[in-house]
Parts: C-alpha cells; structure tokens; sequence
C-alpha cells in the first residue's frame, strides 16, 4: 500500500526547494537550503532538549507557536551558537531576509543551523546570497536543499513514499543530516519531512513526536546531543486527502511518519563518522521500561563494544560488562546474549565454541544483538555503529 | 614529613613480592603477581560494583569480610568472568594452591584477575607455576609483581612514600594497572596498597572508601565500568606505628592513602589506552552535588570533548554542548567556561579571539578546564585523557 518514488522533500505536491553556496563553508560546499510550499502548511517541530541551544532553535521554537508555517530555511557550516545576542540579530536578519525575498511573514519561516559552534555567520555573505536561494526554488532541487544541510556526512540523505486513500494518492518527503554527535534525545542532526496530505498542527506535532521518539531517538553514534537539533515537519494538504483524528488517513500517516523517519534515522547511524557498520542492541526481560532503556544505551554508547565492531571480534565480555554496568537489575546467572541468531552467553557463560561462527557474523555490514536479562518483561533498542579510526581522525581534525 | 621512596609494594616493612610468566598471555609476558605479608594484615578492599562480576571479585569479597589476609595472587590474561561455575572451580583451586604453597589458609589469600572476559584460565599451566611464583618472592621484586598485573598498559605503575611519627617511620607502597575500560565507579583497574602502619581493618576500610572515591572513582578513559575492579590495601603493623581511630597516625594515614591513590590513579590516565595528554573537568557552581557530578561526568565522557583534545582544536561548543545535555539546571546566558587561565565562554558566548592561545593550551600534557554554572555552590571534578586513534585501533585489535 505503501511504495518508495523519487523526489525526497519536493515529492509531495506544493513544494518546492533550493540549495545553493553562500560561502560559509571554506570548502565552498552548498551551504544554505530552502524548502517552501506553495500554500499555508500545518507545522510542527522537535527541538533539541539541550540547556545550550543556538539562535535558530530559540526562535524556531517561537514560531512553531502558531502551528503553521511557509517554509524552512537552513544553513549548515556554522550552528550560531553561544554567539550571544548578537547571533539572535544575526538569525533574525536572515529569516527577515528570506521571508521578504519569498513574499512572507517571518513568523511562517522555520530555520535551523548546523555546524561549528562559538562562530557567528558571516552575513554580508549569508544576505548577499538569498536572492540567488530564493530564486534556485524548483521541485526538482530537491538534491541540492538535501545537500546544503551536510557537514561531515558521507552521503546525501533523502526519501519520498507514497500511499492511496479512495483513489487519490498522498505523499512524505524526508531529507536529513547527521554523522556525529549522534545521540538520545536528539543529537546533530536535522530532518525536514514534508507531506502533501492536510492534517492539523496538533496532530502533526504528535505524529512527529512520537515518530522521532521510535527512530531518531533511539540511535547513536557517539553518545553526545548537540545544541542545534531539529526535526520539522510540514504538512500543506495539496493532495486534497484530509487526515482528521482517529481516521484511516491519519493512522496510514502515522505510519508513514514512521517509516520516513526511520528509513532517515538508520542512514544516519550507517553515515555515522567513520562508521562501517551498524549494530542493532535490543534489550529484552528488564524490570522495567526504564531499565531496559538504560541497559540498550548503555551497551549501544560503550566505546568498548563499538570498537569491538570495528574490530570484528566477538569479545562478548564487552558487551556482559556494559549491561552489568546498567541500572538494570538481573541475575548474572540468568544472562542470556545472542548475536544474530547465534547465543554467544547462556546463563551468563561465555559460549566460546561460536566465537568463528560470532566473527564471521561480527563482519557483516549490519549485526544485532539481542540481550535477554530474564528478569521482566520490559524491552528496548537503539541503534548505533562501530567505533574506528576513521571517527576519530574526523573529530580530531574538524574545523582545523 | 612525607616523602617519596624507592620500593612500590614492598617498600613498608614485612612485604614481599613476585611476578612471573605462566603462559597465561600467548606474549609470554609476566602474568602471575603475588605479594605476601610476613604478618596477618588487616585488610580492605573496594570492589566493583558492576552486576557481572568476574568469580575473583565474589571469592575476594567474601574473604574480606574476615577483615585480615595474609597475601594478594594477581593474574593477568584472563578475567575469569562469564565462566560460570567452572571458572569458580578454577579460581578456587589456584588460590587453594597458592595458600597451600604459602603455608596459609586460603581464607587469608585474597585475590584477582584482569584480561579476557568469558575465557578460562588455563589451569594446568597455572596451577605448574604456582611453586615458581612463590620461590621467587622477595623484597626486591615489587616491580616484576607490578609488572605482571599489567594488560593493555604501556606502563608499569608502582610508588612508596613515607613519614615518621615521634621518630619511627612507616611507610606507604602501591601499584597499579589501568589503561582501558577506566571509569567511575570503579573500571578495569587494579591497585594493591600496603603499609606497614598498625591500623583496625573497619578504620583502613573507611581510608580505603574514602581515597578510591576521591581518585580511582574519578578518572575515565572510556566510561566502561569492569567487571573486575579491585583495590586492595593490607596493613600490616612492622612499622611498630600504630593508627588508632581519631590519631594523629590516623590522620597521615589517610593523607598518605589518598596520596598513593592519586598519583596512580592519574597514573592510569596519563597511560590511558591511546591517550597523549589528559583533561582535568572542573565544574563549580552547581545548584547540587549530583548535577555538579553529572555535568564533570558528561564533559569527561564525551567523545567530541576527548577528540577535541587528541586534535588540540579548541572547539568549545562541544564542551558546552556537552554541560548543557547534563542534568545541570542553568541559565545558558551565564554559562562561563576557563581553558587554563584563559577564558574562553563568557555570559555564554564563546570569546573566539583567545582561539590561538587556547590552541597552545591544549598542546600541553596537562589540561584543565574549569567549567562555572553560576547557579549555586556544589562542584565536582574528573579526570580523563584525549580519545585518539590509538585507542580505536588497541581495542579493535586487543585479543584478535
């Protein structure tokens, strides 16, 4: 019923996109991006929960107030923030900017920054470039707004799916970024999902909260949460389908929420830095939701057993000491741990006969593993990739 | 009045040390450590707190609750952990062997494994080096003992220090072994303490608490709490000095403790896993211990701040990307942030211009930042080093 199509944010009716260099970045990179739709749209938004948050999330914030919104302008290279008051000024100019360039209120404009944090944007070239943004709009560059929110990401990430209700089709767009500082809740990385479909702002704002606490807040790839996090989603209703409460709309839109939002979240943890490979940690028979929760995270965040991913070695005690770590009350005795399907502890002992089975499994581009505590009947998951060489040398170097 | 002396472990009075090759390591290097009192000791010790805990960890527990002990057996290679009842048989019949050899009762031996998780000792080549281990004890061998407790350590950690009290001396010996797996409370790491000051095994319990929380409890290199951390001390008396509750004897003993305790702990961050320089995270002015606690936890953890150090790039949103995703309630606009001396985030908004000078700091093998909330009176601090290739590639590689 649901299919994938072509054409990320800019597959739903009514929108159009950008994605231009304004020269933030030295690199010369696409650097700024737009997405605007054609009409009023529902908005709704999931910001970062950080005590230190940019300008752009401060305002943002502000405006997802009202429920609806234009459009949505971003900059990558440079997060605005803790540059003060005078990176407010400097937010403010720019949205004013943009929205008198597009003809609109600044309150129906949505923005959002991702990149070095303590620098200020360089406006006179920022300001001298949304002329040249505004009028790049077209539904077919999807791509280049998708690509103007990258910093160290390897790969541009987009996805459109469509879905039919009594004959007439509806769509979710999604593009996002992410690569470092990946982490619960909401680490860097931004998404923007867009919907032809007309639903209200409340009931966006659900979806997209729930949607983003079953995807983005359930994956890692370095356990910090950045200052800059954002999802937003727009819904403009062009299609002509009305998702009200509790209808069939709504519940194939909540799905469909879902399933943009996950397919964006695993490609942010498979383009972590460095990463080569991504680990699925489920946690199940906890005491309880928060234990399990703990328990996934701290098996997922443990620097130990990311390195043992990128090693290939099935050093199981790694991940026996992270879950011991946990709040998570078991008995040692009854710990059960299974790689792939392969058990690798069983009544907390190390089954050492499978540790070539364990390798070869360890060397597959995406590997699970499941912990069974036997102590309840919680469970959880995240999702998180390996730790190399490659993550540190990113990190090391960047900005430098 | 107290000063540092050659000797580790066996500088007090009354001590004797060994540390040989078993074969335990497929490197053949020293894997059997062992330290005898000629005298009963009081004895204290600290153990981990992680819900896995390796069969060494349950045996010595239950030994010190006797509050006396007569020797310390280390082996390294093997943690004996997620080995089940097998791997209790094992422990037991090495430190029966041990006592045997020692002429104790194996209730007096304490002991302790660091390696491998979920591997077997192999018993048959242990159990054929036990009468070597025990014929090679001596005053003179303390740093051999410290040897052969080592891993992943490029180090040998061991230091003595002592004072004198109404003329009569007493001293002070500790070692060592850390690199991986550091972090509160209590991670792969290991420390034997001995003095040869007469002192009451509940009051060298409480020093014994007291010292680990303030150094061994706040170091990290990766944040993974083991399965097999230990901190043993013996007292043994020879010194003729004697610490009774609430004496000045007392007093130097707790100072000394703390001191032994502290120069390894920084020890086994200086020779963190991969780690060229270390990182001393102070926060003042929390509105409470905990959030004082977290807020030194969350900047010494994270990757972006420890990866930040390895590249000497002072990228400071990181540092306060991570204070603000802490428990720590604080105004953002008061967030104040010192690398060294240098001020770097001001009513928060990161001062760019001292970028040079703070580059230069971070090229130091020591650096400090101080973190001020400016929201109440509690602070905290920890200790960690820079997260480096180095590390990803030691622990993508440790036992492949």
């Amino acid at each position: 019923m649901v299919r994938s199509v072509v054409g990320g944010i800019t597959a739903p009716l009514g929108f159009a996109a950008s994605g231009i260099s304004a020269g933030i970045k030295r690199s010369r990179r696409p650097d700024l991006s737009l997405v605007v739709s054609r009409q009023r749209a529902s908005a709704a938004g999931v910001l970062t929960e950080n005590r230190v948050q940019a300008a752009p999330v401060l305002i943002s914030r502000e405006r997802l107030k009202h429920g609806s919104a234009r459009a949505v302008v971003i900059n990558s290279g440079c997060a605005n923030c803790l540059t003060g008051p005078a990176g407010m000024q400097d937010a403010l100019a720019f949205s004013r900017s943009v929205a008198r360039s597009l003809g609109i209120p600044p309150a129906e404009l949505l923005v959002a920054s991702t990149g070095v944090i303590g620098q200020r944007l360089p406006m006179t070239r920022v300001l001298k470039h949304v002329p040249a943004l505004v009028a790049a709009l077209s539904r077919a560059n999807h791509r280049k707004a998708a690509e103007a929110i990258l910093t160290t990401d390897q790969q541009v990430k987009e996805t459109a799916i469509e879905a039919a209700l009594d004959g007439t089709t509806f769509r979710f767009g999604g593009m996002a970024k992410g690569a470092g500082m990946i982490a619960p809740s909401m680490a860097t990385m931004l998404c923007v999902i867009t919907t032809d479909l007309a639903i209200a702002p409340r009931r966006l704002q659900w979806l997209l909260r729930d949607a983003t606490q079953a995807t983005f807040n359930r994956i890692t790839v370095d356990g910090d949460m950045s200052t800059n996090d954002t999802v937003f989603a727009l819904a403009n209703g062009a299609s002509g389908v009305s998702a009200s409460a509790g209808s069939r709309a709504e519940r194939l839109a909540m799905k469909m929420v879902h399933s943009v939002a996950d397919t964006l979240a695993r490609w942010i943890v498979k383009d972590g830095e460095g990463a080569t490979r991504i680990l699925e940690v489920s946690v199940r028979g906890a005491r309880s939701q928060a234990e399990a929760d703990d328990c996934s995270r701290r098996v997922a965040f443990s620097p130990l057993v990311k390195t043992m991913l990128a090693g290939a070695d099935p050093n199981i005690g790694r991940v026996a000491a992270a879950v011991g770590s946990s709040t998570a009350r078991f008995d040692p005795q009854r710990l059960e741990i299974y790689l792939g399907k392969v058990r690798v502890v069983a009544r907390g002992i190390a089954l050492t006969a499978q540790n070539s089975v364990a390798r070869k499994l360890l060397l597959r581009p995406e590997v699970s593993l499941l912990i069974n505590l036997h102590a309840g009947n919680a469970s959880s998951s995240m999702l998180t990739c390996d730790l190399t060489e490659g993550y540190v040398k990113i990190n090391a170097r960047y900005r430098t």
